[in-house]
Parts: structure tokens; C-alpha cells; sequence
């Protein structure tokens, strides 16, 4: 059928060829997700019997890092760590020159940049990336953030678009997906921290934490409505309190911090949580809004502002 | 028109009168709300000229705290503390005998433990409530908590539901209300605190709240979504990992705190989410999932499993 094969023929031509270097759990979804949607795939992996099931769905093993980058346009890397990373790469000479590289290993903002400068003096176009989900949503609903050049991005956006449909690009400073990426989990993890403080306290009554999930939702909902208006107020740098202020969350976290100490459970969440608190007022902020304790944040504790 | 007399016979009939002791912001709020729906209520406030306005519209001004009490079944009392409330109902005698007592004020489940058994040495069935609202939402869609006997509430539930669309009976213990009320403000504080975090971080590198809010909000609501699944591991006891084991959240935490010291914003809060997660490592919870990270919150700092 002559359409098919045009068709087909139009595919191919559509679809760069894709590296995917290191191979762990999250290399292996992302060579999976390219092999899935038709790229030509070279894959490498220090521990090579890693490439093997992915040879089977098609992909091209290479022998060597530097076979593996000469390979195509788009090399993707996925290893454990910057220092990993920069040990692969740094002894690659030319090849690099010319290709886009992508670093989807997690890291910091400053490693990122540094990465970048260095994959600039090799001739790359370099864009960093943070991967905001598991394996298992990779190529199906995965979250990944990318920071770099933008004509890099939109060269292959599509080829990245296979690896995600939450694929996000945040603009032209390397660190930003690193920073974007802490900032999310920072945020889940005080969410999730704050949700056992609450089970905990409630558990001390008998009550289960499957009982309080659903209430906790609908308080994180209500809460979640609230940031806009907040972060309004933090860039405006004037912080009226609309709804409560600081000094009636003071009374009502001593209130936190004296259940948890009298109930017998950890009070250290809340008594920093009063501690932050405390320190605004102590700078004048009492009457204010709690957008107000964005200066508690940006500079570090015992820092005079 | 008879049928209408006959309804609005009806309608008094059915609305209880109450007393509201304590005309503050939220008491006038409490007030104002039962006279809108129709209540008979007799008012009282140690700084006699706040019910000014309630008696125009047509509450009742009572003399004396015990003249208030006894103008009705059921007594609401919202003041600034627990200390004022005993301060205000502990040299009533009998008049409290046969009437149902809420208590609106703010405090902790211990104070309203101790406050149902001084009302129940008076003979009086006592509500300990919690307003998980501004003013504003009084009479509107304000989350009201009761804990308490059921019967008192129930008898009262019409009267109590005019208060807010969200009232909400927890159950006959009457410390519930105050330690769902931390536990859901603890939560809250954890978000603004997680939100404000990420935006100090991303502040550094020129990116605005404002740009930064909705990528948190999606971000909450895709942890809001876990918290029952964590529930039920937290309350069955075990927790398997079934996206990111503990081990791995602590590299991604390393990362938070070098890009909260590096950068120069205050790195106490990603220490503290950090020191948590090591604590639960070096129990052996490395491999577990985030809901075992529970137990680091069910006992204080220092005590040892
Ligand atoms: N898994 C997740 O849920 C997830 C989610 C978001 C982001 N990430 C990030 O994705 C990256 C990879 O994670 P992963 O889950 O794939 O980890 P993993 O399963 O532990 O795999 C680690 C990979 O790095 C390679 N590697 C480590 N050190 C190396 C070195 N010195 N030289 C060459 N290769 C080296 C390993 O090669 P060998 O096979 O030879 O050991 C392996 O391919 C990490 O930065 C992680 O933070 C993971
Ligand atoms: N406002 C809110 O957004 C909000 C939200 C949720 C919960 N709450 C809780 O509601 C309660 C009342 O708050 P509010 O906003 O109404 O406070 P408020 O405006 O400061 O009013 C305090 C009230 O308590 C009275 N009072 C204080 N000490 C007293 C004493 N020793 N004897 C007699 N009366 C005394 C005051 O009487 P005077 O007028 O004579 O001073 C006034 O009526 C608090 O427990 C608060 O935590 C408030």
C-alpha cells in the first residue's frame, strides 16, 4: 500500500536519531519511551547487560560513550549524579560539537550551570532538565522541567515530548529546572510533614489517619486557592493582611506547639514553625499578612535584615 | 393572611433562642448570623457598647453574664482565651443546670476536656467548637468543628448549622475539635512555609511568585492525591515504597538544602525535612516509603523507637 509506506517513509524522516546514555531505572524509561514512538535509539551503560532488553526492542547498543554520542543529534543523559555524569563526558573531545545535549540527571542549580559553561567550550548546546516523576510515567504523564537555550528546546521538542506530556520549558538560565525541581519537592515534603504532624496528633484521640486524609485534602485545597494571592503580595513587597495576621497565627501556633509537647508527640515542626513566626513579629511584622515571612526565607536564619 | 401568620408562628416556634456571650470579631460575626436567621438572641460583652450595633438589628442586651445564660437552652461563648471563658462562666451557679454550652473559643483539647467536666459537675451538656474561618464566612461558608455529646449537637444542629455551611459534628470526645483544628492549621503552615521555601529559592534566580504559584499549586494537588493511599499504609503499619523509598528522597533533600545554603536563602527548613528523613534512615526505614517517616512524628525528638 503505497500510502502506508509514504506515510511511514515521512515518519522515519521526522524522527531524529536519539542516544540515551546510563541505563539505571530511569535511562531505561526513557530509552523505552523513544524506542515506543519510533526513534532510532543508540542506548550505553557502564554495566552493558543493562542495554539488553532494550536491544531486543530495537535500540542500537553502543560500545563506547563516544560511539554513543556520535550517533545522532540529541543525547540524552540519565546517570546518578553530576560527578558521574561529568566522568562520562569529560573525556569526549569534538564529538560533542554540534549535538544538543541533555542532562536529565538531578542536580544543583550551580552543578547545572557549571555543566553548561563546560559543554559550551566543547561547541554543545546544552539543556538541563529535572525529571518530576517515576519511572513509570515516563512516556505516559511524566512532568519534565528544561532549562537552556531555547532554540536548542524547540529543535527537539518533539523527541522530548515523547518522554513526557508534562514536558515543560522554564526559560534560558540552566538552573532553573534544578531550582523548579527542589522547589516542588521542598513544597511536597513540608505537605506530607505536615500531614503526619496532624496524624499524629489525632492519632493520640483514636482517630485514624484515613479518617483525617480526606479533611487534610480539603484544607491543602482551600490553602492551595490562597498562594496566588500571596505571591502577589511577596513580589509586590507589601504584605496588608487580608485574612488573619501573623500575630493571630502566633496564638494559634502556640496552641500547635502546646498539644504536640502535651500529647507526647514530636514538637520540633511546630516549634520552628512558631519560631519563623516569632522572628517576624520581633521585626515588626505581627500586624501583617503571612506573605510577610518571605523575608524569614530569603536569607539565612540569624542573618539581620 | 392566616397562612402566613400560621407559618411564621411556625418559624418562632422553631428557632430556639440563643445567647451569644462575647461580642468580639468573631462573636458579633456569631450574632449577627443567628439574627439574620431569625433566632431570638440575647447578647452579653465585658466592654458593654459592642452589642450596640446587634441590639439595633435586634438582639437582646443582657445585664449580667448569668441574666444572658438564662435567657435560653443554648449558650454560645466565644472570647479571646479559654482562661477568660472559665473567667466569665466559673462563678455561675445553677443557671448553666439543663442548658447545652458551646464553646467557640480557641484553645487546646486538654482545656476543652477539662471544660466539659467542670460544665458537667454544673449540669450542663457541653460542645467544644473550633471556627475554622474568618468572620467574614460566619453565616456563610465558614467550617465550623463540634466534639461533644451527639445528642447536644444534634438537638442544637439547625441553630448551629446557621453559623456556617461547613459545621461539622467529630465525635462524643471533646478534645477532637481543638486537635483537628492544629492539625489542619498545621498543614497550612507547612504549605505557606513549603510555598514560601521554593519561592525564596527561585526569587534568587529572578523568577516572580506569581510565575511560581501555579506550577506549586499543580504541584500540591498531585500530593493531595497521595495522602490517602499514605493513610492507609500509616494506619496498617507497613509501608512499602510504592513510588520513591526514603533513601531516595534523601538525595533529592541534599540537594535542597546545598541550593538553600549555596544560594544564600535560609536553609533551616530543608535541614530540619533533611534531618527527619536521615533520622528514619538510621532506624532502618531507608527502603520504606514516605508513610513510615509517621513514626518520627508519633513520639518527641530524642526518644528512641
Ligand atoms: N528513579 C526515579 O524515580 C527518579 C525520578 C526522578 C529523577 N531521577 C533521577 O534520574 C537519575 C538516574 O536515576 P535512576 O533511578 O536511573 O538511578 P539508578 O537506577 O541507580 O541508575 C543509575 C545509573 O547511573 C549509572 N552510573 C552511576 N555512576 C556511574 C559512573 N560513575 N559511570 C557511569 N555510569 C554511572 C549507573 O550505571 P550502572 O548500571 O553501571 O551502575 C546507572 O545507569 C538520578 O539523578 C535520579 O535522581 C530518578
Ligand atoms: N477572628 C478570627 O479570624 C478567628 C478565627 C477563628 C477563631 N477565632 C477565635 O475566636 C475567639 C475570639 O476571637 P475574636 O476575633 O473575636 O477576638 P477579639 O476580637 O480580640 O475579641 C475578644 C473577645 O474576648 C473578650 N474577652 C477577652 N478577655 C476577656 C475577659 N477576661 N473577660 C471577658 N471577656 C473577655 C473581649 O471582650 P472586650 O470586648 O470587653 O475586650 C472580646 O469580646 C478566639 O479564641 C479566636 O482564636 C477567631
Amino acid at each position: 500500500m503505497t500510502t502506508s509506506t509514504h506515510l511511514e517513509g515521512n515518519m522515519m524522516q521526522n524522527h531524529t536519531p536519539v542516544t540515551v546514555i546510563g541505563l539505571g531505572l530511569m535511562g531505561q524509561a526513557l530509552a523505552g519511551a523513544f524506542l515506543r514512538d519510533g526513534y532510532p535509539t543508540t542506548v550505553w551503560n557502564r554495566t552493558a547487560a543493562k542495554a539488553d532488553q532494550l536491544v531486543a526492542q530495537g535500540a542500537k547498543p553502543a560500545d563506547s560513550v563516544g560511539d554513543a554520542v556520535a550517533a545522532g543529534p540529541l543525547v540524552v543523559v540519565c546517570v546518578s549524579d553530576y560527578a558521574a555524569a561529568r566522568e562520562l563526558l569529560d573525556p569526549l573531545g569534538a564529538v560533542l560539537d554540534g549535538r544538543v545535549l541533555v542532562n536529565l540527571t538531578s542536580g544543583t542549580s550551580q552543578a547545572a550551570r557549571e555543566t553548561a559553561e563546560w559543554a559550551a567550550r566543547r561547541g554543545s548546546a546544552y539543556l538541563d532538565g529535572a525529571i518530576m516523576a517515576a519511572p513509570a510515567a515516563v512516556g505516559a504523564d511524566a512532568v519534565i522541567l528544561y532549562s537552556g537555550p531555547r532554540s536548542a528546546f524547540d529543535l527537539h521538542a518533539p523527541a522530548l515530548r515523547s518522554l513526557g506530556a508534562g514536558t515543560t520549558y522554564l526559560g534560558e538560565d540552566h538552573g532553573l529546572s534544578s531550582l523548579y525541581d527542589v522547589a516542588v519537592l521542598s513544597l511536597m515534603w513540608n505537605i506530607l510533614n505536615g500531614f503526619l504532624q496532624g496524624a499524629a496528633l489525632l492519632g493520640t484521640a483514636g482517630v485514624d489517619a484515613a479518617t483525617f486524609a480526606p479533611v487534610a485534602k480539603t484544607g491543602i485545597g482551600t490553602v492551595a486557592d490562597w498562594l496566588s494571592g500571596y505571591a502577589r503580595q511577596i513580589d509586590d513587597g507589601t504584605y496588608p493582611a487580608l485574612d488573619s495576621t501573623i500575630d493571630t497565627h502566633l496564638a494559634a501556633m502556640e496552641h500547635l506547639v502546646q498539644e504536640s509537647e502535651s500529647l507526647g508527640v514530636n514538637a520540633e515542626l511546630p516549634r520552628f514553625v512558631k519560631a519563623l513566626a516569632d522572628r517576624a513579629v520581633a521585626e515588626g511584622h505581627g500586624g501583617d499578612g503571612y506573605a510577610a515571612m518571605i523575608e524569614q526565607f530569603r536569607r539565612p536564619a540569624g542573618v539581620r535584615p
